[in-house]
């Protein structure tokens, strides 16, 4: 630390780059107290229909940033952040950041984003994709096949599967798509590690987003520790250099990435040369303000949907893993993620789709949410007194079964289920596929010994009851409403040299509040016996459902695939009739919309009959 | 047809016995032309809360009505119908009726409702019992079971099970629950028979209760038609001697069963010893109405249930029947009824829990019903875009499984499921619910020539056009919105001699539209693939759910049952707890409800594990 700082006044200032937003946080170095937030809204949000450059519409799944926004946020979210807490600047030593994953960026050997460059300002390709750029999907087909056949040892790693939203499927899609592009593009790179670039002006690359989203794996690979050219050459000839825009040093967690540029320096306000910590990912960086490092404390980070974070001293293959890297959350350790694809975005389609006037009517009059209203109704009954039970597949399933082609089911349903008899009844399915992968963890030899809760959802203390209670486990509850921002400052603190290590950062400043939610053993018994039926379903409709289950979910999903091409291809033959007519001619009266349906079930499959 | 009256003026009355009011219908005898009609409601209803006489508490499942009530509407409702049409009572030829079944009562041996008695008013099973009351589930078991265990040969006429609504349950709850009420029920009689009995003055009965609700099958029980003494003893041997309640004389259907006796001429305003046809059911009356006699000709009668009324010449076995009775429809014919128990009481639930408060908005803004508002929405949609699977058994299924411990389920559910998407699933499923029952009797050997639909959902073209083409037939509509009243008066014509029988006085006064809707190719195609999908769960949730299959609704139905029992009992003790609580002491504060929910699963199947 500092020599000039008194240990009681240096603090760190951490900046969670989110979906919509981000936050800057300025955290008291000693104790990790929260001394003044701030949150910038980025201009262009998410960039999914048409491009900011000359509103030209983007097609279906796509999902782009602007970088600009993300530079806004140190221009305005840090000095913001800095008054709100009464700060001076010569009292910050260090800046850490953590970012959405995988957003990712073409970019010069300078940092320069390609889409900043005037020449393709019009180009789609040019723009960072984010996390959840779902249009790379053929390519990550093809990446997942190739590694089947070819049996890839790492593919296990990753539950099997890697992510249309990873760097390979993106890079691919970018390739075959504006080849000239990917030919200008001399780096492709994490937005965790672009913005330390801008903020230090030095490249460096962080090994979290390395190991999870770009199969950086180099116990299993050798050389780059990357797929090699070989397999990246099977997938499109053009592909086989790749890894010469992503192979550069990777530096640990925790670990200094430069100091503050003067360019930075005069955006934040802050002084020229305090360190900045390497780049990090959202929700890993929320394992340090949780105090959720040591193996098998395992950390759920409860948004639209849940990421599942933990520590193991043992490397196993769990089913249905987002991915298993080494040094990926702490140095030492082997980190796990996994994920539920749906949770609170399942609540919000609830009260969406399934509010009734009169209930939105009695939350207005009584100024209250309407989840707060469905939790109120719904947390009267005992356990099973709705009779139902969900799947929570709505987005599909990420842990353990890797299947985006699943989806939401309820059962039980009679005359007089209500609206709150469904809310709880999801609220239930999440706590059972939170069980789900917690079983999956112990059953592959990796303890889980602690449960801890962070993010938006743990503020509905019934819904943590209900995961006490399924899980027949405590539930600790982070202390901290911004865990990103606050593991980002964490890591700064470590990379400033305040403290050694991130676990002695994380004990200092981390926040914690433990056994807040402990099990009913008479609730956790006849939740035991829902949960069995959860699990029969579970394992009909997604486990088994080519071995004896039902694949229903995947022939619907199908079905509706190709009832909706077939009616957008209506509609634009439509359109175009419309638009050459004879104006002297009636338009034709609305005909029922007709499709180009497959003949037989197993034509849906997607299978061998 | 009395001489005295020109044939074109000559008009007969219906009337239609309905669950909340009753309706009369003043038709042309010369062509069916509906002249006038008016509707009375009951004042009490459905009594299931509370005794009218001293507001005693009913127990739960319990649904009652008051015969005042009845007579109300022949004092109000015909004499309004009459000023409605500008008819006089000497137009008037005759009059029928029909009722809700198996609505039954006690009575005395001159037909006094044994809750008209004084000694009797404050007793519960004095009063006549609607067909939904539910509280005699535990006789309809053991009915069931005895049946099956002697191997009786009438109960494959009921689809294997006799309902607990019908008249064996019903008395046998009678007789166990209020012997002395037993024992002074001179008669056990439908409310059919009954009201023809009060505008009479003689007694008698129908063969359609006697055959659908009362397990009257000659052909295989010897004697008097109905179930022996040695059977009935069995099941309690007060009940041995229960035939001498309701064994007398059947009538024919058309049939004349008396005059009007000068009371009820007095009521009614009508003449004195005019016809008044045997009594018989809202379902099965409306066949005459729609010109739906012939064999092989389905009637469809559409509301919160559907019931399927059909006569053919030839006898089988069709799984899942109501019931197959000999003359139950029109004498010479088996008369089969078959049932969906929910349909347009599903769409009234999703109505009632998942329109959202836009939607209710735009609905009253623009000055249509919800019900139009969600089917305006869900029918742009081509075939499989939601990409949804319902199944229809939120009130169970009544055909072809006979099973009131199923619940409805959807699946294919996503985050941009809409609820319109929801409800067009669930009109699809009930079509897909009619189309078992079709595909049942064609397999049986008793084919279904034409498919006509009456009652009040068929107003709903796009409820009609899916039921067409999933159904891959024409669809016919009853040219009538009163069918059961206009079906009444058919018969009364009968019963006056105006017609030689129901055949063609219902081809002379009965409407029809035939063809309304047509399949259309491409849709039947599309929709073959989505009901080869809710076969699938049909057979797995239902058909095989002890057999390979799941029994997961009927162990959810049976965890509900239990969590609620148990919420009840704790509400009882804290109630007792609080009544008998020092004033001094605070309340304790309210803690989750627990259970008693059984230890393991198969003490939830019912069945051996």
């Amino acid at each position: 630390m500092p020599e000039h700082i008194p240990v009681d006044e240096a603090v760190a200032i951490g900046i969670d780059f989110g979906t919509l937003s981000g936050r800057a946080v300025v955290v008291r170095v000693r104790d990790g107290e929260e001394l003044g937030d701030a949150v910038h809204e980025y201009r262009h949000g998410v960039v999914d229909r048409s491009l900011p450059a000359d509103g030209r519409l983007l097609p279906p799944d796509w999902a782009l940033q602007v970088p600009q926004d993300w530079r806004d946020v140190l221009r305005k979210a840090v000095p913001a952040a800095l008054a709100a807490a009464g700060v001076s600047a010569d009292q910050v030593i260090a800046l850490g950041t953590d970012f959405t994953a995988c957003t990712v960026l073409p970019a010069t050997a300078a940092g320069a984003p390609l889409c900043e460059l005037p020449q393709y300002a019009d180009r789609p390709h040019a723009y960072p994709k984010l996390w959840k750029h779902h249009a790379a999907q053929d390519q990550a087909d093809r990446i997942n096949a190739l590694a089947e056949q070819r049996g890839e040892a790492w593919l296990a790693r990753y539950g099997g599967r890697i992510s249309s939203e990873w760097q390979y499927a993106k890079a691919l899609q970018l390739l075959e798509e504006d080849p000239e592009l990917y030919a200008a593009a001399e780096r492709w790179i994490e937005a965790a590690d672009w913005i330390v670039w801008e903020l230090t002006g030095v490249e460096s690359r962080n090994q979290c987003t390395a190991g999870y989203k770009g199969i950086h794996q180099p116990d299993l690979l050798p050389g780059s520790g990357y797929p090699g050219r070989d397999f990246l050459a099977a997938l499109n000839p053009g592909f086989a250099d790749f890894t010469e825009k992503i192979d550069f040093p990777l530096s640990p967690l925790g670990g200094k990435a430069g100091g503050l540029s003067p360019r930075a320096a005069a955006w934040t306000g802050l002084i020229e040369g305090i360190p900045v910590s390497v780049g990090n990912v959202d929700a890993h960086v929320t394992n340090a303000a949780a105090r959720a490092l040591e193996p098998g404390h395992l950390l759920a980070i409860m948004g639209t949907s849940t990421c599942h974070i933990m520590n193991s001293d043992r490397l196993a293959d769990v089913p249905g893993m987002c991915g298993a890297v080494r040094d990926g959350v702490v140095p030492g350790l082997w980190g796990y993620e996994a994920g539920q694809s749906g949770v609170g975005d399942i609540f919000a389609w609830a009260v969406r789709t399934a509010l009734p006037e009169g209930y939105a009517r009695e939350a207005h009059e009584r100024g209250i949410g309407a989840h707060e209203l469905l939790t109120e109704k719904a947390q009267a009954q005992p356990v099973g007194a709705h009779g139902l039970i969900a799947l929570d597949w709505h987005s599909g399933n990420r842990s353990t079964l890797v299947d985006h082609h699943l989806s939401g089911l309820i059962v039980g349903l009679t005359l007089d289920t209500s609206p709150e008899d469904v809310y709880r009844a999801l609220l239930e399915a999440t706590a059972f596929g939170t069980r789900v992968i917690v079983d999956a963890f112990e059953r592959s030899g990796v303890p889980v010994t602690d449960f801890t809760v962070a993010g938006g959802l743990p503020k509905n203390a019934f819904l943590m009851q209900i995961y006490a209670d399924v899980l027949r486990r405590p539930v600790n509850v982070i202390g901290s409403e911004q865990g990103g921002a606050l593991g980002s400052a964490i890591h700064a603190a470590v990379a400033a040299g305040a403290y050694p290590d991130i676990h002695s950062a994380s004990a200092a400043m981390g926040r914690i509040r433990r056994d807040v939610y402990l099990p009913d053993p008479e609730r956790a018994r006849d939740y035991d016996l829902l949960y069995a039926e959860y699990r029969e379903l579970h394992d009909h409709f997604g486990r088994d459902r080519l071995a004896g289950g039902s694949n229903v979910m995947h022939r619907l999903r199908a079905l509706r695939a190709q009832a909706r091409t077939a009616q957008a291809a209506d509609a634009r033959t439509a359109n175009a009739r419309a638009a050459n007519a004879d104006p002297s001619t009636p338009a034709t009266s609305a005909t029922p919309a007709t499709t180009d349906l497959p003949a037989s079930r197993a034509d849906l499959d997607g299978v061998p009959a």
